[in-house]
């Protein structure tokens, strides 16, 4: 069973606060960067572009991680443990709403010829801390 | 050759920012949980306590990384992978160091027989990216 991001959790995805995302390097050594944040539901979804370092190590192995906390309270913070799911469909229009979000304009910096790709995170394990 | 942190990405580590540590689980899964950040020198510095996940991660497989934005430009960011070195002498020293910096008081909640670690983070892979 799929974990799911508390409704008191939400917000964190909502706001326009930067998760910092886990993907494992092809010897499983973990790298991280941060990017840009949304929801579906109760499910994290960022986007990326293809053959970016993050998304062939998606592909190559579906683990991945991401920690996201207040900027108002840092004690208040989410993070999560899943597999990432891919969504070829919307992805364009999914990073303009992203940079909407973020930089309240449309994506300015898309490449000729650039790939997105929107990712799923399927939670399994689900951590939130409401402060301290 | 272990890599070291630029003299410009430094005040990232300097100011009360949280960065974002990876670890990996037994099975290789990644996890990741918001730190106190410090350096010594150009190498960035963490405390954490025996015991913990992280700590049972890192001694079980030292690879880590950790990722830190500033608050001001998330597009200022800093993201290291390396390898986990503890050291215990002076720990207990170094969390009120760090709780003086984020709190402004001593460390609040050490709990009785807790042994703090300060885990050094010998930097493999240092990406630091100035602002868009």
């Amino acid at each position: 069973m799929p974990e799911t991001i508390p409704a008191a959790a939400q917000r964190l995805l909502d706001e326009p606060n930067f998760a910092h995302v886990v993907t494992l390097m092809a010897d499983g050594t973990p790298q991280t960067t941060p990017v840009w944040i949304d929801r579906d539901g109760d499910v994290a979804v960022f986007n990326t572009a293809k053959g970016r370092v993050k998304h062939e190590n998606l592909v190559r192995d579906p683990r991945v991680a991401l920690s996201v906390l207040s900027p108002d309270n840092p004690y208040v913070y989410l993070q999560v443990r899943g597999r990432a799911e891919f969504v070829d469909e919307g992805a364009r229009e999914h990073i303009d709403k992203l940079s909407n979000k973020y930089l309240g304009k449309a994506y300015p910096s898309l490449q000729p010829g650039e790939q997105r790709v929107i990712v799923r995170v399927v939670a399994e394990d689900v951590d939130f801390h409401g402060g301290r």
